[in-house]
């Protein structure tokens, strides 16, 4: 029988692992999202990581950038440039489609998590995608410039100041929903995703009562792994490597490790970084080393094979 | 020395005898367009009437159907299609970044009339097209299936049901503009568009204190003129004949011209009507006879010309 697994993800590393656990056989998965990269952006609110979960494992995902949607236009972004809105963040013309409907639904007095899984299910997502929470939270970073909402330096500064402090702001008063919790109290399996430890899975845990809701999962015997978004040094996508350091962390797996030690029972490295396992299994941690890079649909599924495995060998 | 004109304006109708009005020599022309057609779609306000005046004066109006803008794609709305949104009313990519860019600077707490002077400014339109009002007023008609919001009616129904009775809701506690005020208070015309003189040019005169304004103005000598919509017998666009005869009103250029008759001084109808005029000069109204079909942007200007030199020859 298959295990009911939980996956806290961000945006693409995410997407990637949770479709691999979607193609696995009569999975039954759910994914837990960060929502402190959402934004507003022209009075739209715009889900970064849920919609690239959403779009990845509706299949209609731009593979080549990990994100937005595929065969892309770009006809009311120049359209709203002519009228002198912003537009370096780039909505094409079926995602904006995606940010309206939600807007529109919101505003009508919907709650965030039903929106979401209506948007889903009329795009064949058969898995449910849910908020960390239906409460606002955003993230902001303190640069030398002073303080910037999230995605004003992920994207139009193409995250070039350096980071030296992280806030999240609103988390004091954000819950889990109903539905992560209940989510969380059925899972077999708890899996962190190769996601941004700092920004895309700080953020979940961060949530007050969540982390304890994981911590419960894992006290009755329900293993929680991470894999590590850090190979060989080197984030495979997004800021990680930089953020750990300019944080003072160590950018390495070895480092995630130490940041989920507390939490995760079992740590998943890249072969690339064998020669940290040792010292990922000083921190008692379970480990595994597997090539963790997901080039394609199969290493997609061989990772989250692999990862569901060695959950299973926890478990024993 | 060039009058200064102010247009009452509808849409189609009234947008093309504005591009007439501005495309003589030295124009001072300011439009003030109904909004009581105004609607909201997936939380954006579209606003048929003014959009289509600033698309026909910015040149980028589809010509072909008269209104949206010209060489339009669909790439957004058959994505909210797909996620269960309604589509009949059909808005094109390029439209529908007016509609985010104009709600998101309401939403932020900007004025109407300012906000629809920052878009044509920027779309290039040195005419100033005013909202009637910054506060909502919205058509509803009564049909054999109850009352209907305008737009339900015009675009979803394709205007079958017959009307039996129109109200403004809003209209009560709607103010005219200051800029609308100013602009009628400089007027040396005032020009009625050929627009349906119950749905679009009936809003505007609705407004408490806004036909009063023009009163004030044909009192101090500016002649006020109409233009007939209706043409042997039909609207030249849009339901205007069906709804003045569904009303028990006569569905003629002389039924209009009684519509006016309290306000207006001058009236012009089509050669196509010329049996009329003796009907309308017994109301009290200077008569003009001319060709009021505008096919072209020649035969616009020339009607706008004409009608000019019909307001001066009253005012003598």
């Amino acid at each position: 029988m298959p295990a009911r697994v939980v996956l806290l993800a961000g945006g693409v590393g995410g997407a990637k692992l949770a479709s691999g656990l979607a193609a696995q056989p009569d999975p039954d998965l759910t994914v837990v999202v960060n929502t402190a990269d959402d934004t507003d952006m022209q009075g739209l609110l715009v889900m970064p990581d849920h919609d690239t979960v959403m779009y990845t494992l509706a299949g209609i995902v731009d593979r080549d950038q990990g994100w937005g949607v595929g065969d892309e236009t770009y006809t009311t972004l120049e359209a709203l440039g002519r009228l002198g809105e912003e537009t370096w963040f780039r909505l094409g013309d079926r995602d904006l489609a995606t940010h309206i409907a939600r807007t529109a639904r919101l505003r009508a007095g919907r709650r965030l998590t039903e929106v979401c899984l209506e948007l889903q299910r009329s795009l064949g997502v058969a898995t449910p995608i849910l908020p960390m929470t239906d409460d606002p939270v955003r993230t902001h970073v303190r640069t030398a410039d002073g303080w910037l909402a999230f995605q004003d330096w992920f994207v139009r500064l193409r995250q070039r100041p350096a980071v030296s402090e992280i806030r999240f702001d609103g988390i004091e008063a954000a819950r889990p929903t109903a539905e992560v919790l209940a989510a969380l109290e059925a899972a077999e399996v708890v899996v962190i995703a190769p996601s941004n430890p700092l920004v895309s899975i700080g953020p979940i845990l961060a949530v007050p009562g969540l982390r304890a809701a994981i911590e419960t999962a894992g006290a009755r015997g329900a293993p929680i792994v991470a894999v590590s978004p850090i190979v060989a040094g080197k984030a495979l996508r997004g800021p990680a490597d930089r953020m750990l350091a300019d944080l003072g962390l160590e950018s390495t797996a070895r480092g995630v490790a130490r940041l989920y030690a507390g939490l995760a029972g079992g740590f998943v490295l890249d072969s690339a970084d064998a020669d940290q396992e040792a010292d990922v299994e000083a921190m008692g941690l379970a480990t595994l080393v597997v090539d963790t890079i997901m080039v394609d649909d199969t290493t997609r599924r061989r990772l989250a094979a692999d990862v569901l495995a060695f959950a299973a060998s926890m478990a024993v």
